[in-house]
């Protein structure tokens, strides 16, 4: 198992807006717990990472990753089927964050088996305590799956 | 989309042990948010429950299910296998709420698209930590999705 207060955790975040990717850095370092954001701006770039990691016998692949939709190149929904189809990657947990309200991203990344689908607050605050509730509920009582390169 | 607080918050727990289901209820009537909980005592009930749920027009299935994996007759895994096969109900959250904390376990729930794995704790304060960061996460911040009948 993964995870927990005793490990740093290890996020990966992807997303091309400079500004959102900021806002998630600066919520995740105020926790009480260490974290470690990697970030990717488009879905090749992050399936990349990901590869890379796997392949390297000492490097672990993140704990979670935070998946924003609307992305140059490889889009968010692309990345989470192409993921969902590695066997190396299907289990490793996917939070979509983006600003989409739509209801077909939301059901459509539920049925690509994204872990949980949340909606990009506007206000500094409120995002804020959305990385709290990610924090409290993924690495504070979650147990994430036992993913190592 | 559904969730938030404007609408009572209805779970569906797969539980065979009653002192469990009675500690869930206990932690869930504490919230600030109104929920409703139906209690199935193993997943051949809990498919039942799914499917009359959705054949009756005016019901709809529930917002979240929680699940036990030792349950008798179909067991946790094999019911999460059977409504990730059924295009009805392959989007809806599945939380995995076990006192099981088998490696193979977490992995199999995560490979079976369980939304999370969560380890049952013993202490009842402990409980309650994991109820309301269920509360705060899924139920506060999350975008369910938009599942009826």
């Amino acid at each position: 198992m993964s995870g927990g207060l005793e490990n740093p955790i290890e996020l990966l975040l992807v997303e091309d807006n400079p500004g959102d990717a900021r806002l998630t850095q600066d919520a995740f370092e105020q926790l009480s717990m260490e974290t470690t954001i990697h970030v990717a701006t488009d879905g090749t770039d992050a399936l990349e990472f990901l590869s890379t990691r796997h392949d390297h016998e000492t490097e672990s692949v993140p704990d979670l990753i935070l998946l924003d939709l609307n992305l140059p190149r490889m889009g968010g929904l692309e990345f989470l089927e192409a993921i969902r189809d590695d066997s190396s990657f299907a289990s490793l947990p996917v939070l979509v964050v983006t600003s989409s309200t739509a209801t077909e991203d939301i059901l459509e990344s539920y049925e690509l088996a994204a872990n949980a689908y949340l909606i990009k607050p506007t206000d500094p605050d409120e995002y804020a305590a959305m990385v709290d509730a990610i924090a409290a509920f993924w690495f504070r009582h979650a147990a994430l799956p036992p993913i190592t390169s």
